[in-house]
């Protein structure tokens, strides 16, 4: 990997790449070969020429007329996301939305898989979910030390978010995928994901809101 | 609501206001009454200035030196963000990820209830799921006419994620959901919220290799 040229993809750029991944896929199945910018611009709604743009940060040159070979493009992307290469995790708070991660092979697709998951609950620890161990958290250090992870994925209460979050970073964790609505705080070379489900909810009923705020306004008008 | 108020929080306060809303809970259940700006700051390390900025679009007036009362604070914050009234949703896609939404009690609890799931598997069509019927997708019209939901969750593949966002539309759902990688398409007054956990995931992945690109080029030059 060209490290110069990873750090300077910008984030909207990352954000898009998947989109463009996705619509190579439905374009294979569909016994598709080659993929235009026009064509994926009307797949995506994003203009033609930002999808250049973002398709110039990763390996991949296009043919004059015919576009991007499709196999072609559908690995670049799958190795620049980082989707092909295995990146083991941890998981923190084997719950309800844990319990689902621990269920859903689809991660495993896109390159995370979870090796262990570590939880205080003595119903869980010591037992397994979906093949994956739960262990108890003061066993991290012992479980680290054997098994080297870098990313840590945060499912647990947001009670117990920051010192969790805490143990990580002491024991080597690099990568913090954070689903807790709690902004956790963590030294400058850790990189967090927030992901919390909680936080997307409130933006769509927020806009949701003010749609249907504008319509009454509107129809009022009438 | 005041819906000319609501249509002019920007975005990036609408994604800081449910860290303060943690940092609310946390301090509430150690006991706290008061929390002031430059509390919430070392909290959530976001500076004091721009949290009084954020909190000048709720309705919540602080007091000098003390600051802002907790349960007040929390009162109107879980009602800004919508987590207060129930928003009524259907689920498109029972599988892995849309199952592990059926089971997640949690959702509920900042507002959003799923009261029927959609999909075309015989083997999960006319079961329930944690208590929620699983319905064929072919009887989305019947059932959106009894009860007459606005917001669809979207967890089907990627292959007839645009065709079911499509149905949706055509039978009346406001907002969309989108857990799927695919962008989909939809007309300008259809609210789309994203949650790709592999975007996410491809973001995080790509920063943890350039910090680790990075260290590695430090270590080179010692």
């Amino acid at each position: 990997m060209d490290s110069t040229k990873t750090d300077k993809v910008p984030e909207p750029t990352l954000r898009r790449l998947p989109w463009y991944l996705s619509v190579c896929r439905l374009l294979k199945a569909q016994g598709e070969t080659f993929v235009s910018s026009t064509r994926l611009s009307k797949e995506t709604n994003i203009v033609a020429s930002q999808i250049a743009k973002d398709l110039s940060f990763v390996d991949i040159v296009g043919r004059t007329r015919v576009g991007y070979e499709i196999d072609n493009l559908l690995e670049v992307l799958e190795a620049f996301l980082g989707f092909t290469s295995i990146h083991k995790a941890f998981l923190f708070g084997a719950g309800r939305l844990g319990g689902a991660l621990l269920n859903d092979s689809g991660l495993k697709q896109f390159g995370l898989e979870i090796v262990a998951a570590f939880d205080s609950n003595p119903r869980l620890v010591g037992h397994s979910i979906s093949g994956i161990p739960v262990y108890h958290i003061s066993d991290l250090e012992k479980i680290i030390r054997r098994h080297p992870v870098k990313i840590g994925i945060l499912t647990v209460p947001i009670n117990n978010a920051q010192e969790v979050a805490d143990k990580m970073v002491v024991w080597g964790i690099k990568a913090i995928w954070n689903f807790t609505p709690l902004r956790i705080r963590v030294p400058d070379d850790i990189v967090v994901q927030n992901t919390s489900l909680y936080a997307h909810l409130s933006l769509m009923f927020n806009r949701l809101g003010s749609i249907e705020e504008n319509n009454e306004i509107k129809g009022g008008k009438k």
